[in-house]
């Protein structure tokens, strides 16, 4: 098998998405009554539109590790809630404060601010009843639940994004820099591999080389969105850009300049796909996601 | 065993509180590097000042199940982690926007709002990491994991906080009341019941029980909390007064006036100690926890 192009790995991913988000909406929809309203920001916040990064890499490394689609399921579902829900907090006005997402109206600017918290607080703990009620084994169940707990929290994405808000209108520095992008970016993406894996039943090899390959997946990712922030176009995007500077976001291209960022981005690249070495070429998909997620342009 | 007096179940669960919240501080250390005003944050919501009438009740329906509080411990925690960061999301400008809590600035005046509303987002991630990590048997865990999502989730208390913040500024209404009562207030504590159950590996019946007085005493405690906005004072509460009638809150007072609410008060009250039948006399300090919840001042 050879490793797809650039354009072909984004066309899969693209059709991929596509058969995802029909499962992913199934499976948000409430079992007891819900305000509407609530269910209606949900859906907006969760239901489409993202490329579903996350969710893919679940579902591929739990088929690498010998899982099928569906094994991967409840947890690329329950990852993508706590993605869904950590855009929709980050978004308010009180943290960055932005007003378009994915080329529409963020959740708070299309059903108000009270709502959109609550809807954020809505898909968190969705993302734990889907792994506590859709996957099948209790084992796996609590060492999923454990990671997306600990990869999502205090000391992962939260407090990476604690950092983030923290780090405004500072000096920009390269290792504090760094320790956003592990906390707020790259630990989801690891937690990703490793939810694979568990979902799969994987061996210790094959569930570290699989949260390895999300780790620095995840910090080619960001490094690529901070870059992304300074030379893409708003109508690619999506979203408006050169925000970071504007805020004073602590950014690789602050801190170290746009070449130097693109350099440390492709030793993330390499990083990431030399951690896919014990999967073999069945791994050549996620080899040219690597390149995807670096080349995008939005 | 002679029923204790209201005097002394309010002191016998100060007491506790004491006795439990060294042991909650304890599991509010992060095992990974935290941002120092994330764990400053999470502390300051989490850990002083409260009840801690909910994890009581985990405790003591698990302790009437044949668990022991060391089972109850894990699940009393998390629910008290989602219990604060409710309180939190709750307090923000967007939403009831309250300046003091227990007699203190509440999280956002202390930490400003984006520390706040991340502090909340990681509160209810440690809830399920606490479950998923310090309960013993996968079994229980997945059903606690279950029911603290639920009870939180969409169909529970954020499900509910949506009515209440919704329904402002509307015509009073019996029904829409009780719906937020419910939701906001009543399936937490009925999640208490059910949590001490689970950890003591009680039996369909114990566990119903446990709910039904968990669901009631939730009702009962929720009406008090009316009453006391419109007769308390704000030195014995630690917070503003008169907040429901100025934001147009939907309450029991503002749709069947105070004599009313205290008659339908009386109903719940009988409800949850009806349903403690099962328990026996061992259950006498939460047949009269009902009438402290119902009494109390603040």
């Amino acid at each position: 098998m050879e490793e797809p192009t650039t354009a072909e790995v984004g066309e899969r991913l693209a059709a991929w998405a596509g058969r995802f988000n029909a499962r992913f909406e199934a499976l948000l929809v409430p079992s007891e009554p819900v305000p509407p309203i609530m269910v209606e920001a949900v859906r907006y916040a969760a239901a489409s539109g993202g490329k579903r990064v996350r969710p893919y890499i679940v579902t591929r490394t739990c088929e690498l590790c010998g899982g099928t689609e569906d094994d991967a399921l409840p947890a690329a579902a329950a990852l993508e809630c706590v993605h869904a829900f950590s855009l929709v907090h980050d978004d308010l006005p009180a943290m960055d404060n932005d007003d378009f997402r994915r080329g529409r109206p963020t959740c708070h600017k299309a059903y108000g601010e009270a709502v959109a918290i609550l809807a954020g607080d809505a898909l968190v703990t969705l993302a734990f009843e889907l792994l506590a009620t859709r996957m099948k084994d209790p084992q796996k169940i609590v060492r999923a639940v454990t990671e997306l707990a600990r990869g999502a929290g205090w000391a992962g994405m939260i407090g990476g994004q604690t950092e983030d808000i923290l780090g405004e209108k500072c000096a920009p520095d390269l290792e504090r820099v760094r320790q956003i992008h592990r906390g707020k970016t790259a630990r989801l993406f690891e937690a990703a591999g490793r939810l694979g894996a568990i979902s799969a039943g994987a061996d210790e090899a094959q569930t570290s080389a699989a949260a390895e390959f999300g780790h620095y997946l995840g910090l080619a990712f960001q490094i690529a969105d901070d870059i992304l922030d300074v030379t893409g176009s708003a109508q690619e995007l999506g979203k408006a850009v050169a925000k970071d500077a504007q805020a004073g976001k602590q950014t690789y291209p602050a801190a170290v300049g746009l070449e130097e960022s693109r350099r440390i981005a492709r030793t993330f690249v390499d990083k990431a796909i030399g951690a896919l070495r014990i999967f073999g070429p069945a791994a050549d998909d996620l080899r040219a996601l690597v390149r995807f997620v670096i080349d995008r342009k939005k």
